[in-house]
């Protein structure tokens, strides 16, 4: 037996009707180069069904992907859903990608419009000639070092500028692709990940849920995550359909600048790597900075290190450590405390805190141990790969076959990462399956490691990597990178004795350098690879 | 171009093992004749497992219709999951229906099993003559003043309690019927509406949702709204999805027990009609009750009179003008604050408060005309009848071609209510279509009135209805209840000149007569057909 209700789907078309009538004068903000450009949901809406009749009369089809290559601005936030809404797929690429991946992925999606920032177009000018499916750039706001050579090419506001402030979107099924994001996975190539109108609609809900990232009307939300990193994780869609405020920060991403937009703009919710909190911590305390309006920072992308949240509680900012990946759209948990721990000493509530916490509401998940491929039992202590399924996780890869059969297993998508579970479901990730250290048949997690030693006063970041050893197949080796002030002025022997009464004798890293930073991936996140080649030759005697 | 995401069926089954496995501590209380029963969710899922078994293998098959006649309870909340995971549909039978209209809706509905509290087994002993189709009458708890006359029939502890306590459930089509409701239209037979698993999985998120009901891990739920209403708008199903605490009244709905249940169980969310608010204040005032856990009443089912937002603001209860109907899932609308509304002051927040607020991310709405059939302008005063469409409205009623013919047009559903809308999608209802009293061919606002009478001091509640009127067509005439306190000491005067100032001289009642309590439906709202039919002989005179 059949229900009997309406088959309304669940399209973005929904999200965007809300935006523009409920919440018309909601304001969106952003950063640029000649101040704070500001306008309402109205305004932008008229401007979305602009761009779409412009893209509509330059021939664009269903589902044609439309690339972007740009930072967080209200153009970036009318490409959103002015692409999808129409039936096409935005494509959002990644500005910090290597020139050859860049254009990989290009090809690969066969994009054939990109939209430009202007300071970016030289980056695009190298590469144009091995973009043979891109039929026109549209160039938003000034390229003055650009050298022509980007063609054909229009400005973004003569795209747009003559075409009617209406449009009749067709109707959509919801499975529909809405958007594609590749992943820069660290190994092959990258892979396409093709969001579902239905995926990224049930994903802004999950945001908009209390215990999700709970974003309201109310809200002033930030997305310091960049446009192209997974939707900025869905805040800017989620945004939308609440009819929360905005504000993009454009180009201007120096914590100290994303500061004092907070307190300017009255941000409430901020979301972005730990990288940017970490590097904002100095500023506010040397400031003495308040953020009265804050109600929470949503940091993912790498492991939140609990000495971050401390740092960042002791300034009365409160940080929520939330995880997922491209692959699950990608918010999968978030660690609110649960009821029971809000009664939990201070102590106790930063343990928890450094978890990724429960799943959200669609992310069914399963802990498989490594070697027997068996589900792991909820002991807080027992660790395997993490994996999770639901309806915003991908299925498969765009175009990819053989990476989609190794990361897609009967219906779960197994995420690279290693955790453990407590009693109530709430899960902890202990590291990547490529980046524990398998030492005398033993596991040893990287990221446990890295999170203690950044709890070290004179220490800002840190990072763990396996190198070869003769007796024990693998050994940690800790790079450290000193708080400028501590530069020369911490030691190896400083490290290990922090260390010492906080993990088992064998955790114990054989040596530790010192590094002038961690380099990181496009994203933001510790590039370990690259770790890995610099100390490749490195290696250590055991007696 | 098609998504690439996982096809994952949005079913019940999903929540039921987020409440089994991440909220397993969590709790679930009960008032019983015996005081308070309480387990958690992990032995509710067993129960709910061990009651899929005795279904089974009682012979249920895939679609068929149990039906519910009983209070709010744990045994209540277990059929909620268990019938529909297993791919049977649950109908919830109004308890307070009369003997026709029952009898009516189960052979309508074809119910195969009934579960029926102890207390209530004397009312169907008198009808189960003639409803051939039930098989088996499940008796949960004790039923002293049965006859034994229900045959055949099991206890509920017996029935469930040798089976296994686990229960692989089958793949589900997220379209599947999952539960079937009957609105009590005051005209005609009852209608069913039949919710499938989509439906009440996205109404569950909504309910979630930080701009719909927030409900949270952390919250202590309280549904005074009976389980056969509407599903208590949705809270039980989104509890188990989110892991709040529920706590049921059972058959105890005095609002003094009420209000001291709330207190010692720390009821942060309570879910009811106006009357039991209403009847709450003196309680509450009286006894100089506190609820210091209680963050949210949400209110629905008749328009909140704008007094007793006012009198529960008084005592530090904030009340929630919610709006929906049993065709709606049924919450639609709710009335929390805009964020540029917080600075407002006092009088204003309630003048907004009062209104039925923001439709909910999902539900789509439009206000017509009634005479031309077109869209009303979002001026706060031109009127019409509300319409609304989205995936948790009802395309259709079940068996009722006709009804369904009249009832839903073009893909939208006619409310049947009448409603004003703001410049920012503010929906306030001023009727429903079929009680505005068309006076000189203008119409006027029964519910206004009402509002109005029941903010005089000396009124407990009132009900306004149209009068033939040879001269206008009809006029309002005022049924007023006064407070036990006053009555006698209140005249038609004394309400006249209270209304005189905030109306137009034309909108005043003609008369206003003294009753002892404004009749109520089965789900507890105004039955002005009562009434109607009481007055059907008044009418007045005019010069």
């Amino acid at each position: 037996m059949q229900g009997l209700m309406m088959d309304f789907p669940l399209t973005l078309q929904h999200p965007f009707q809300r935006a523009t009538t409920l919440f018309r004068r909601r304001e969106i903000v952003t950063q640029t180069d000649d101040g704070l450009h500001r306008y309402t949901y109205a305004d932008w809406g008229k401007r979305v069904m602009q761009l779409a009749n412009a893209l509509k009369q330059a021939g664009t089809e269903d589902g044609d992907r439309i690339a972007t290559f740009g930072w967080n601005t209200y153009r970036h936030f009318e490409l959103y859903y002015a692409v999808p809404c129409m039936g096409a797929v935005l494509h959002t690429l990644n500005i910090r990608l290597f020139a050859e991946q860049l254009v990989y992925i290009v090809n690969d999606a066969q994009d054939k419009i990109i939209f430009v920032d202007g300071d970016l177009v030289p980056v695009l000018e190298k590469l144009s000639d091995q973009m043979p499916t891109v039929k026109l750039y549209v160039i938003m706001g000034d390229a003055p070092n650009a050298t022509g050579k980007l063609q054909p090419s229009i400005d973004y506001e003569t795209f747009i500028g003559s075409q009617p402030t209406s449009y009749t979107w067709p109707t959509l099924d919801e499975n529909t692709a809405a958007a594609m994001c590749y992943t820069s996975g660290t190994t092959g190539n990258p892979k396409g990940v093709v969001y579902s109108h239905r995926s990224i609609y049930l994903h802004s809900m999950g945001i908009g849920m209390a215990d999700g990232m709970a974003l309201a009307e109310r809200d002033s939300l930030l997305p310091i995550v960049p446009m192209f990193h997974a939707n900025a994780w869905g805040g800017p869609h989620a945004a939308a359909m609440v009819g929360a405020r905005v504000v993009f920060p454009g180009r201007f991403m120096d914590p100290r600048k994303v500061a004092h937009l907070m307190i300017d703009e009255k941000v409430t919710v901020a979301a972005g790597v730990p990288t940017i909190w970490i590097g904002m911590v100095p500023v506010v305390e040397r400031e003495g900075l308040k953020f009265p309006h804050l109600r929470a920072i949503y940091c993912g992308g790498s492991a939140v290190p609990r000495a971050l949240i401390e740092n960042l509680e002791r300034n009365n900012m409160n940080i929520v450590h939330a995880w997922g990946m491209t692959e699950t759209s990608p918010l999968a948990s978030l660690c609110n405390l649960r009821a029971y721990q809000e009664e939990w000493s201070q102590e106790e509530k930063f343990r928890v805190r450094a978890k990724q916490g429960t799943m959200l509401p669609g992310v069914e998940f399963r802990v498989v141990n490594i070697d027997s491929g068996q589900e792991v039992p909820w002991d807080n202590t027992s660790y395997g790969e993490l994996q999770v399924r639901g309806p915003w996780i991908a299925r498969m890869y765009y175009h990819d076959e053989e990476s989609s059969r190794t990361k897609f297993a009967d219906g779960w998508l197994r995420t690279g990462d290693v955790a453990t579970v407590d009693e109530d479901g709430i899960v902890q990730l202990v590291d990547r399956t490529k980046d524990l250290v398998k030492s005398g048949g033993e596991w040893i997690s990287s990221v446990e490691l890295e999170g203690l030693i950044m709890g070290h006063p004179k220490v800002l970041e840190a990072c763990v990597i396996a190198i070869p050893d003769a007796k024990w197949s693998e050994r940690p080796l800790a790079c450290v990178v000193a708080k400028p002030e501590f530069e020369g002025k911490v030691t190896k022997e400083d490290i290990i004795e922090f260390l010492r009464p906080q993990v088992a004798k064998w955790w114990l890293p054989d040596d530790v350098v010192f590094i002038d930073a961690v380099p990181k991936t496009s994203v933001g996140k510790f590039d370990k690879k690259v770790l890995r080649s610099r100390f490749e030759a490195y290696s250590t005697a055991h007696d």
